[in-house]
């Protein structure tokens, strides 16, 4: 009941765009959030050097890093750094049309590239995010690295922040 | 003792940039390691306007997003955004020497400002970044904007990204 209650006011917040602090009860009827934010998935990371970067993260920073794993349909080769409670994801471009490959022109030594955070519906959540003018990078969701549906935000509409939603 | 084990391997790593599975069992006798990399902190992002960013992460992407926290010894007002594992944390300029107004020179929509990762001992990891040719922006530790030990980290030794260790 606690968790119905919970999300009735997030859906009222939604639509109503008044502020109402989560951790409060919420007394007045409502439906069930029709999606929810969940965790941080991971950081993304483009780096000019997947194995310069790789190194630093696990022979110096000491964490657990895997092997480089080439994703050819995503354009990228990806390492992921475990951080006990989320993940790092280094992007570096493969192939030709790599998405990233504009971003290290622009930064040629690497930076923050995107935060992914969980959905539990990603249909939903991004039928709500139009209805509140957050444009998408796609019309619809796709399959992405993770083999999981996902959607991109615009940058422009989450303060300078490229958001990847991900479908728990 | 398979803590022990799995630290020993690691100093093995950091001392001789041989690529070691942390998940495999290191026979070698070792040291334990002065000091381990933990949880993702949070993820900073700096923005312009800190309403208009709280009210979407908490109005439009249903976020837990606290009241602004000014912290003017840092030279930034704070919105702390909890995400279940970690958190965000939209950083405003406050003051006239704020550390992050440079950034939103350079982009004026805001963006992705820094990384802040646990260790369990500070003066350790700076002590052993430093030989490890990783520069620091400040001598030594100080205290951060959660009343912690930090350092941030040069973002050109860190594959273009600054990243900040916290004391946990």
């Amino acid at each position: 009941m606690a968790f119905f209650l919970r999300t009735a006011c997030r859906t009222f917040v939604r639509s109503s765009a008044v502020y109402v602090n989560q951790s409060s009860i919420c007394t007045s009827a409502g439906i069930k959030a029709a999606w929810n934010l969940g965790k941080l998935n991971h950081v993304a990371i483009a780096v000019p050097d997947l194995e310069k970067a790789s190194k630093m993260y696990r022979d110096v920073l000491g964490a657990k890093v895997s092997e480089p794993v080439p994703l050819p349909e995503h354009g990228v080769s990806t390492v992921f750094i475990e951080l006990g409670n989320t993940k790092l994801e280094l992007l570096h471009p493969l192939g030709e049309k790599s998405p990233i490959q504009s971003f290290l022109d622009k930064k040629p030594g690497g930076g923050l590239h995107h935060l992914c955070i969980e959905v539990d519906n990603i249909n939903e959540a991004v039928k709500d995010l139009k209805e509140h003018n957050i444009r998408t990078l796609s019309p619809e969701p796709r399959i992405g690295a993770h083999n999981k549906p996902i959607m991109f935000l615009h940058p422009k509409d989450c303060g300078g922040v490229l958001v990847e939603l991900e479908e728990a």
